[in-house]
């Protein structure tokens, strides 16, 4: 069951300028993998090949922003105490952003694969959570 | 007090791609808002002159991009039923994206504005949420 | 009364930047949609694959610069005394920039809808040059 | 002889892309050129530092655009006949690219400067024309 | 055979920006005609429809970089003292440009295209560092 | 002293798209990085307050693409057995991009500060070209 919206914690943001303004959120990459999921989902129930063209160079475009706001994360709110405590951070960046690209979400149209680059965004965000906790 | 992390709904993902793929969230467009805001507060706080043209041309982008996710909602998500049900809401959208420009947010280097524009998008973000629910 | 366009003033140019400059033109828009036309014609004249796929990607980019030229009018154009005047202008552009969406000129091959999109446009267009002349 | 603009026919539009869609029209620079033009006026008429550094970001794009525009022409619509009949057509597009650049409207915020490449892309504009008929 | 990497001179950079910052290299061109012909050579081996849509499109945005490279170094870099020694040299960028788009490497898949495309840049590339020592 | 063009290794090419198409080079980022450093200077020598507000949004540009070019040869060139190798290497991209960024040449117009930068990136490239030759 899902929560009612209003009590939904209002002042989480998401990161993401370089001025840099502060503000930092995995649900940036999270959101664009959503969307590359439900792209996949849509191309599988429609073969239609004009759909299909749409579907391919959408997804293209929304993947090249996931591994865009996990690389802004990994450059620019993560600091050298960070990757000391949790010595798996660059390891997993470089994985999901791998899963996002060519081996991944970019060149299948399979929604398992937008499933396993959902599970990797969601160990990191994991792992922003308890920085901005510490 | 904020809610921990974990308990925050998981299943809310947000909106933009034009397949469309069906993710939407005002979300976005105020995770830029915060942006716009944060920057403001900056700029405020520090007065060497190269920061300042840097914080103004960052924010110009943020401040596009709101208006780009308000825009993306407002033809996108909402339908014609929605319009009827919310008579006023169009011009919100109107008055939001405006407030994001150049007479708005974009033109102004004061952190009251921005909150301004945020409190607009959280009155399209209640209205979103309740037609998701409906 | 309106002066037919082939006597409105050469020296008129058209609409965009959020200095704001003060340029605004319809014809932006219109261009950019009679691209969008012209590209779904020559995809019915041509069923080679390789330039279908080309015709598609590139109808998108331009469809969605549509989509961006009436948003920039709606925004930081019309002011409340033209939403006054003319109180179907929401609708309106609601309705332009949803067909040059997926549920309109993105989503299809068919001149047809390039040529109800290129309409909705003129029927802007006409209200945009009253309101300039007003 | 060429029929003065104000007859020409109404529904020539203008040009772009690179399918190509045919569609082809100098306006789209000049356009933009009138934009730099306006951006350089309210810069003079306005000391305040916030707004003049805007102005000079957004003409920097705008002036960009001026240029990019030029470019498509000089590629994508200009045939090697052209260029034979209109011996002077290469150096007037290296010109008035150079007049958009650096060395022109990028670099310099007085708006004799946008007047010089507004006079340069009228030019153009003829020579365009003269094609378009031939 | 290939000379060593590390013998390769080290001072050599390349053009782009506007500012100008005077750092240019018809390196950033050739770079990009080298993936649109490695990415012709993939298509060519590779008949799966999903992989060649992704192709046609990446393709498509690197051609679009060659021609953008090109009219930098054209506007940008050479000078009016270049084209009088050099008089082939506005319709050698002509060609080359006309290379890389509809009627080149962005309206066909054959390497073989994207070979004359390099051929002429190579020409472009001889002129341009003969400027460089002169 | 400098090696003659013609005898630079010809078949060097770069790296960049995510087809992929397997063209790879850190020239691309040093190329940008040696623009910054080139702003930087500049702007070191000229106090006009309209040339310092295009040198550093220029600059910003640039510097963005320093650290684009990095991310996509740490996700996309390199692989499990590069990093097992060169156990450093997560480390070295994450600090080079850090001195892109806020921290280093995007929040700086100290030529010192693009030099960091650049012999960062020739730590990369050093890597990058034994990985090519292994």
């Amino acid at each position: 069951m899902r929560l009612p919206r209003l009590l939904a914690p209002r002042t989480i943001v998401s990161a993401h300028c370089d001025l840099p303004c502060g503000v930092y959120d995995p649900a940036q990459a999270r959101i664009e993998a959503e969307s590359v999921k439900a792209i996949s989902e849509k191309y599988q129930a429609n073969p239609d090949p004009e759909f299909r063209t749409r579907a391919i160079l959408i997804k293209e475009q929304r993947a090249e922003l996931v591994k865009h706001h996990l690389w802004v994360l990994w450059t620019d709110y993560f600091k050298p105490q960070h990757f000391e405590k949790y010595p798996q951070l660059h390891q997993l960046f470089n994985e999901a952003t791998k899963l996002a690209g060519a081996s991944g979400a970019k060149g299948s149209v399979d929604p398992a694969v937008a499933d396993k680059l959902l599970a990797k965004i969601e160990e990191i965000s994991k792992i922003f959570w308890e920085t901005k906790q510490a």
